[in-house]
């Protein structure tokens, strides 16, 4: 009888569990940092709440039971259904704008690979109830942030930006019906999946036939290429005399010069080929994407109008992002980024030692006065050599080794030996208790 | 279109999430401090994991479901098995004795009630690969030192300890054979749930027919009604000249010792009637209690020694607990204990104002640096007047309030106000900046 776990999802063994600590924690802090506060929502939801949001189709990708009560529910797939739920439970009353984080856990029903598991945490941001530049700017900055915290550079990782918004109308300026928007968007989205003959292909199907199609197909394939500093001037010339068009673009340079003033620029680039496959999205969106090998993206968001009111709720704009424990994972490893062990792991304060076993009780009372005090102090089960002791102390990533000798019950006094210089004082008990973080006096 | 939780389940809005916060962090500051090791286990495993532990039986309590791959699954009702699945799967390379926490989500398909509820979060403490008084010491220990930090004194809970082998041992020597103990232990498990009318008549249901009738009806009420310091010296009366007996008593009497070495003493407590309804438990059993009015066992644990044979691996002992968030919210709100808002949540350091809209830039890149130094730093989307924007600050939760005008680009200098003392201070940008958390020289 040997049990494993199902495919697709993870155990955390100490040792993993650091790094996903390490990952969350960073998280949690960087979202703090930005003035945002957490929240979280049950693992598993009515089914109809993801259907209301994402249709029939989603219920394939869902692990979803029937309970005793006859309640067709799922476990969730992703946080935006709750989070709306939650938001539009108490529109009246929360006030805004809303700047909200989660951490949760999420499972799909998918085939796993690389970057995608059954079972994964993720970092979602959101800032609901305001539509506004600096908004779209600081959901960037918080990812960016939280890259660069991890150690990780413009060298390393690129934040691609486009808006949805300016595409629209830029189709819309240049003739394309808004019925023909989302089989385009889907085009586009796929371009850097595609070589550059396919995607000139793609781009060929969903032109009219006639006599407009060799003009289509030209816009399209300027409009879809249009990427970095000149693709962004490119475009201008093309949304010129269109109010829409310039509208957008300048809310879209906006961002950018935000992003400027707050000194993430050399991170951004603009992107016409970012266009996020999900529907709600509306205005300004974006994602980040490895410079080496991973070139799937590992972070995306953007701005969304219509979200809330398809789940019942007021209309609200919002803009979020989100990204995963995995995919931060397969860029850290691939980047030979991972930290280690020692500089993730907590450390303890102290392992008392006994000198002789009938020290014991002593080390006992000793260890349950620090932990009390609110020190990580830990000991050994086993009555043993002093050097043995001070092994397991060091194996255990230790700081200050406290030897307790026959010298504890006949004069009051201890030493304490620092693990990482190797040098060693005794001190009366006392003074060891009032202070015990400053044993060598630091 | 109104979506609600499934009933049993919660939202946690950024107010509850701060108390669960609060609660988990205080559970894992204490592991570490401890000396445990975190780790975690997928949320859902194989159905069969469950059955193995607890039998058909369990399968009406879970969530559980059939996958696309026609896979049974369920959702994990407690971490215990898969514990034992991790321990099982590296039995040969896992450093004894193991030390570990975590605080899982889990789920049971039971009917909502007071400290129960469909979804919670438990601590879970075990120590595993040792068998020793130690470390039943230890994990009881742990579960006060966590009591104590949330402000909880032996006026508030009482840890109730029992040893299951002591219990054992006595009815042996008794006369009542090995396969009437099931029962037994049954019947002295519920006493405290029972009149002592009801618990009179439960004992005779018991005894045998016949002669030996009254004198097995006086032994178990003895037995089972047997607690505190006399409890315990009328055992031993009953144990002597009993080897098994003896040894157990001298087993438990050790755990008390220790329990007073390590300064809890106060918190415990001996008494028969502590049997844990779970079939895995071998020796060493414990359960709190809150001395008001929530009468139930807020935590519980106690030593095994099949479990993890009993899921496919070696003979290894092992001891812990758990508890949950639900229980000890109960707990808290009962003793109205409680921690405030303000204690709990995370205080913003600073707050960055505008004097004048046309400062909005400078606020933007002071924001940004201070989140980049890792500061939390927030400001207002609205350009409004000074007033308006310390009053966010305070609502914010925030420390300092910064200060951006004319003086920033004229003289290069910012005022930084304490928001606690009133207190303004005038200070050059970059010496604020080397330094932002001593604007006042503290």
């Amino acid at each position: 009888m040997k049990f494993r776990t199902v495919k697709g999802t993870r155990d955390f063994y100490p040792t993993d569990m650091a790094i996903r600590n390490w990952i969350v924690d960073t998280w949690k802090r960087v979202s703090l940092n930005h003035g945002f506060e957490e929240y979280d929502s049950p693992i598993f939801e009515y089914l109809d709440l993801f259907k209301a949001k994402s249709g029939e189709a989603i219920v394939s990708e869902l692990f979803h039971f029937t309970d005793r009560g006859d309640r067709e529910l799922a476990i969730r797939p992703e946080m935006t259904p709750s989070l709306a739920r939650m938001i539009n439970a108490r529109a009246q009353s929360l006030p805004l704008p809303i700047k909200w984080f989660s951490v949760p856990r999420l499972c799909r029903a998918e085939r796993p690979q690389r970057g995608r598991l059954r079972e994964f945490f993720q970092w979602n941001i959101d800032i609901v109830g305001i539509d506004d530049a600096v908004t779209d700017a600081e959901c960037i900055f918080v990812a960016v942030d939280f890259f660069r915290q991890i150690g990780l550079t413009p060298a390393d990782i690129v934040m691609k930006i486009n808006s949805r918004a300016l595409l629209a109308a830029l189709l819309s300026a240049r003739g394309f019906a808004e019925n023909r928007h989302a089989d385009i968007f889907v085009v586009l989205d796929k371009r850097d999946k595609l070589s550059q003959d396919d995607f000139i292909k793609s781009v060929e199907k969903i032109t009219q036939s006639g006599s407009r199609r060799g003009k289509e197909k030209t816009t399209l394939i300027e409009i879809g290429q249009a990427h970095g500093k000149t693709g962004l001037e490119s475009l201008a010339g093309m949304a010129e005399g269109n109010k829409s068009a310039e509208r957008e673009l300048t809310r879209l340079r906006n961002v950018f010069d935000i992003l400027n003033t707050l000194g993430v620029a050399d991170y951004c680039e603009f992107d016409m080929g970012i266009v996020r496959g999900l529907a709600y999205y509306t205005g300004v969106v974006f994602e980040a994407f490895g410079k080496a090998g991973l070139k799937r993206a590992i972070c995306g968001g953007g701005r969304y109008d219509q979200l809330l009111e398809v789940l019942g709720g007021p209309p609200m704009s919002g803009t979020g992002f989100g990204t995963s424990d995995v995919v931060i994972l397969d860029l850290l490893i691939e980047l030979n980024h991972v930290p280690t062990e020692a500089t993730i792991s907590k450390q303890n304060d102290f392992y008392v030692i006994d000198a002789d076993a009938n020290l014991f009780n002593e080390v006992l009372s000793l260890v349950a006065k620090l932990r009390k005090a609110g020190f990580a102090a830990e000991f050994s089960y086993r009555r043993q050599a002093i050097g043995k002791q001070i092994k397991q102390a060091a194996a255990n990533n230790t700081r200050w080794a406290v030897i307790v000798g026959n010298e504890y019950t006949e004069r009051g006094v201890l030493s304490v030996k620092d693990l990482d210089t190797g040098e060693q004082v005794e001190i009366p008990i006392r003074t060891f208790l009032d202070n015990p973080h400053a044993p060598m006096g630091k």
